[in-house]
């Protein structure tokens, strides 16, 4: 595919199908749109009516055209884009942009022309893009196929969006801003190529130093996450995932008939594969403009120059609410600030220089921070006070000269709009980020850190763990024969032997006397648990007792259950009851558990039992294959975390032991694809070790 | 004060001591504000040496002026300004500025001068602004006392910052943005004049309809929000407080040596005074463009309008996380909308009127939901596509139009930038908020709707509660009297009484044998805990023992417990043991406390015991005095309340007994100020009854 990449981005000949004399159609101001930029290769404009359009020659059909088709422009209603798009294939034609409508978007009869564009794109191998799109700019290659407006300068950020829509509005505020891209694409309906593609190929691209996109949804999750884990290893993708609630996702189908899967299995998605999720627009855009301009910082530690307190205060307060730290400077940078500050000024970190600083103080106190050991990023803050108004231009050249010479990120806040606008230009020209409010630029900082982090770290793989799965595999089969929809006591407990599961000592006892026997050979106290394929959720009938210390109180036990589970569910086949060892008290309880998504498979979760997942909603989630160090972050991440390390003195339950278990789940959801939902619940853990008490299995 | 309140700002007269022939002097730049805005009352510039400044006519001293002085701008040094404050004053000076700095900010002889304008001031009863600030602008009385650099429109927002910096960058983005102000105030360091004057002046003020502060401390906790409590019920009061984090704190008290109360006092009281606070500058300005110009909305539930499938997700998805709902549109409506809008529109909320749309086809769905009975507000989202970008304009002026037909707030984002600028310029300049990006509308919307619901909640006033406060005083004396900090057990069982406050029946055994029968009359099970006057924190020693079910448990837990503290606290003199009887089973554990906030006085706070507040934090606060509502919002704002109303078929605790414990902690709480912290801990509730199971007391 990647060869053919390169004929939609950069062509050495374009064909525009429905190319038109009339310029309020897309195939006119497409060809004018090419024309206008200036693209270099050859431009073939096809109309069976038209003898020249805007100067070009026009070839009255398909047939006429020359060989060797780089990139097709359609943009002819859409049952005839379909059959161009067969001729043009017969041609080897190489890729293509279906700008025409009315496909998937609008169902039906759309919905098998899209079907038939997919089949000619395959048959002929065409990088195909769209259909229902606005097209594709290259800054970089005098490329504008598009039917936009305007253009957008020449630049290092790559955006990809699934809804026109916005690339219609981004590319309004880029001209607003002059911001500028390399690689500009309407994805449209993503019939072939989708934002997998988008992300593999911008990830090479040497043009693109920060990826942007708009999806609704994802095509195909594993192609995604691999694609983007390759590529946030060396740049940036910051992207928006639009239907995160209910509202949304509701108005999404209706929109793109884009199914979305669920929002936790994206954000984690997006987790594993090092993508920063954007929640609105204007972050976007905040974090696109330092992640192009700036280095990543080495660590976090913020230092802050200011010329006013309460800014400064403002400052602080955002910067201790992130991940960022406020610098503790030097003893040495401090002294050095003492030589070169009036003595008035505030030393740490925020550096107040007062209101009377000028660019020289500014300037000065830079040199100073540069050697500061202790700094890993700057922030020049500012309010336009009369002293520093008149020399705003002088200063922000003087920062900009300064911050080439230095290896650490560098931003501005220029607190206000009239006055300091021109400043801020004369910045952002010189690649030095100037906001006018400390929060996006503290948050887009804090942003460049973690994903600094995240390449920093190592990358690890998942491990395959020893089972037996050839057992695991035919408890299964046997559940299938069967038509079971879930798989519960001795099965589960067959499962978890495969898996070398550690679980509580158990067994089935079909009555009051065999109960009692069993609990005697175990130790007292046991737990008696309902046993019958019919009954799934045993509290429902009340079918678990636990704490059970002697004979009498196992007999009585046995005769209640059974006996309340028939009343109950007189349908259920009662086979009697498991007789349970009682885990050691001041057992914790957690459940571990999956549900398979259908965009990026199996989601796991962990949590503390009872309240903790169910009212509090205190959960980790992470998407298979775990390493173990997901397992770890799994644990640690969950509020009542502190209650697993020991609070009150109690000693800290045994981790390696639980990490154990969670990497078998994630193992287990892999090698196991008929399960469709999982659930260790209750795990027991303490500082010995780590029980598994009860499992339910949901096949698909 | 407030008749001296009308002399600060719409003086008939103006003294400026220090008027300077030097342009660069803020004396002379005074002057000139004060003439380019065109002040129509006299002004008499005081210097020693000049004859004539700007043209008028100069003073070469305080006693050479006329008398019935209205206010007085002074901006001489700070030794020199205490003494012509003292000689203004004796002149009948009803109003001062004072800029000049070097007082309280930088300690020291600042301070103590600080306070001798205190002294000045209220000696003869001079409405006081600063010192150390920027001054003052009314630009409903062509008022501009300040210093500063450029001057705003006129208009309806109120302003007051304690930062001179944030004046600065404030009215240079209000320049920039074309804001309009009513009153811009610095208050500096609020010697006199705070913002509680402030807020009460403004709430009055019926040029201001908005009103926006910036502070980094409250002087009078009581003052202020009294003062606010009042003016939220007829008009919004939007703050920044900054110094919320530890870090900010520092800065802030490195700054004007604001003492900043817990960040945590502040919230509540900004939420028991209906004030709106914010946290960054950019939503003040977004907020206060809404408040400002549109009504409130009467409901929850948002219409919104766009021609894109894509930002219309967006906007959902910031809908469905905001207070805010997507509305339901009635039946009538769609079969209208039906009429009016093509086939392949998008009917239900949000309503996509299609790409291709053109400004009437976005004003006659205007007129269709206008008569809506569902709608409560409405949202007008636009990309630039080339159907409308011709007609931007048109549409701006339509939609301006429709705005003044409806009591509805309506709302505009045209997302992008350079296409979309007129427009939203026209739209501004018709009190149409119109912004860039759906976020920053849907969040003012749901300021409003939060707003309008204070506004229209019934005022409800706290009641006092019956209690024997003579007793309660009683044993605080008695405690104080023997040097005591703490007040525990049997004190504390006294207060209880005073209070009617129900607690299990607990008694004094100073023996094992009396243990035993003490326990025999009450019925078992049993807890014993240790009874010293010198061990406050029971559990160090591990001094309590429940669920005792025989004498000869509760004979052993006496011997165990008290020779256990012996062991480890040889010093403390042990009474005995409190036998007490144990709470029913199923009893959920709450506490409810309070701490005494320097500023706000008694913060009160309720959660779940044990992790629920230690490790979750899940806790709510109030301060003093709550009314019934506070108690019982108290109750259900913790995440954790699902586990009072009844979780897994449990039955709901008795609230109103709960209710009950938390009002009568309030009232303590104002009864006993020696009391520095309190707390219930733990409270046992179940479906019939709250007992008060533990308390301590803290001295002040």
């Amino acid at each position: 595919m990647s060869k053919h990449l390169k004929a939609l981005f950069y062509p050495e000949n374009i064909t525009i199908i429905g190319a038109s004399t009339n310029p309020e159609k897309i195939g006119h101001i497409v060809l004018n749109n090419l024309l206008q930029i200036g693209f270099q290769g050859k431009i073939y404009p096809v109309n069976p009516k038209a003898k020249e359009i805007l100067g070009q020659k026009v070839f009255s059909s398909i047939q006429e055209l020359p060989n060797n088709l780089d990139l097709a422009v359609i943009t002819v209603p859409r049952t005839l884009a379909v059959s161009s798009l067969a001729e043009l294939g017969a041609k080897g034609l190489k890729a293509a942009i279906v700008i025409s409508a009315g496909f998937k978007e609008i169902g039906g009869k759309g919905y098998h022309l899209e079907q038939e564009l997919i089949a000619i794109a395959n048959q002929y191998n065409i990088a195909l893009l769209g259909p229902n799109c606005l097209g594709l700019i290259n800054t970089h290659a005098n490329l504008n196929a598009t039917f936009a407006a305007g253009l957008p300068q020449r630049g290092s950020i790559g955006f990809f969006s699934q809804s026109g829509a916005l690339c219609v509005a981004i590319l309004d505020w880029a001209l607003g801003e002059n911001i500028g891209f390399s690689k500009f694409i309407s994805l449209g309906n993503k019939a072939v190529l989708d934002e997998a593609d988008m992300i593999e190929y911008l990830g090479e691209d040497e043009e693109t130093k920060v990826i942007l996109g708009y999806i609704e949804n994802v095509c195909a999750g594993e192609k995604f996450i691999q694609a983007a884990q390759k590529v946030t290893r060396k740049k940036p993708i910051l992207l928006i995932k639009s239907g995160r609630t209910a509202a949304g996702a509701r108005a999404a189908s209706s929109h793109t008939g884009a199914i979305a899967g669920s929002d936790q299995a994206y954000s984690t998605a997006f987790k594993k594969a090092g993508i920063i999720r954007i929640l609105d627009v204007e972050s976007l855009f905040n974090l696109a403009l330092a992640f192009s301009s700036q280095p990543l910082p080495q660590g976090p530690n913020l230092t802050i120059i200011t010329n006013s307190g309460g800014p400064g205060i403002m400052a602080a307060d955002i910067c201790e609410s992130s991940r960022l730290n406020m610098t503790r400077l030097a003893p040495k940078t401090i002294e050095n600030l003492q030589k070169i500050l009036p003595g008035y000024a505030a030393l740490y970190n925020p550096i107040d220089i007062i209101g009377d600083a000028d660019a020289k103080r500014y300037l000065d106190t830079l040199e100073v921070i540069k050697d500061d050991p202790n700094t890993h990023s700057i922030l020049v803050l500012l309010t336009p006070t009369s002293a520093i108004v008149p020399h705003l231009e002088d200063l922000a050249l003087g920062i900009a000269n300064f911050s080439k010479t230095i290896d650490k990120p560098l931003f501005c806040v220029f607190m206000g709009r009239k006055h300091v606008r021109p400043a801020q230009k004369i910045l952002l020209d010189h690649k030095v980020p100037c906001y006018f409010f400390p929060e996006p630029a503290i948050h887009a900082l804090e942003s460049m850190f973690e994903h600094a982090e995240w390449r920093n770290k190592p990358v690890s793989r998942p491990e395959i763990l020893d089972r037996d799965l050839s057992r695991a595999k035919e408890v299964i089969l046997q559940a299938q024969a069967k038509q079971q929809r879930e798989i519960v006591e001795f099965q589960a407990l067959e499962i978890l032997e495969a898996y070398n599961l550690p679980h509580p000592s158990t067994e089935l006892a079909r009555s009051s006397e065999e109960a009692v026997e069993i609990a005697k050979d175990m130790g007292f106290p046991v737990v008696l648990k309902i046993a019958s394929p019919n009954i799934s959720h045993k509290t429902d009938v009340r079918g678990v007792l636990v704490n059970l210390n002697s004979p009498e109180e196992v007999k009585q036990a046995f005769l209640e259950i059974t006996s309340r589970a028939q009343r109950l569910r007189p349908e259920a086949h009662i086979t009697g009851c498991l007789v349970q060892k009682m885990a050691p008290k001041g057992c914790k309880e957690v459940i571990v558990g999956f549900k398979r998504d259908d965009q990026f498979g199996p989601l796991l979760m962990f949590g503390l039992g009872g309240i903790y997942v169910e009212v509090l909603k205190d959960i980790s989630f992470r998407l298979a294959p775990l390493t173990r160090e997901d397992a770890q972050n799994m644990i640690r991440e969950i509020k009542s975390y502190l209650l697993l390390k020991g609070f009150r003195g109690e000693p800290a339950i045994n981790f390696q032991a639980l990490e154990e278990i969670i990497l078998k789940m994630s193992q287990l959801s892999l090698d196991l694809p008929q399960i469709y939902e999982a659930e260790f619940n209750p795990i027991l853990v303490n500082h010995k070790q780590a029980l598994v008490a009860d499992v339910r299995l949901t096949l698909d």
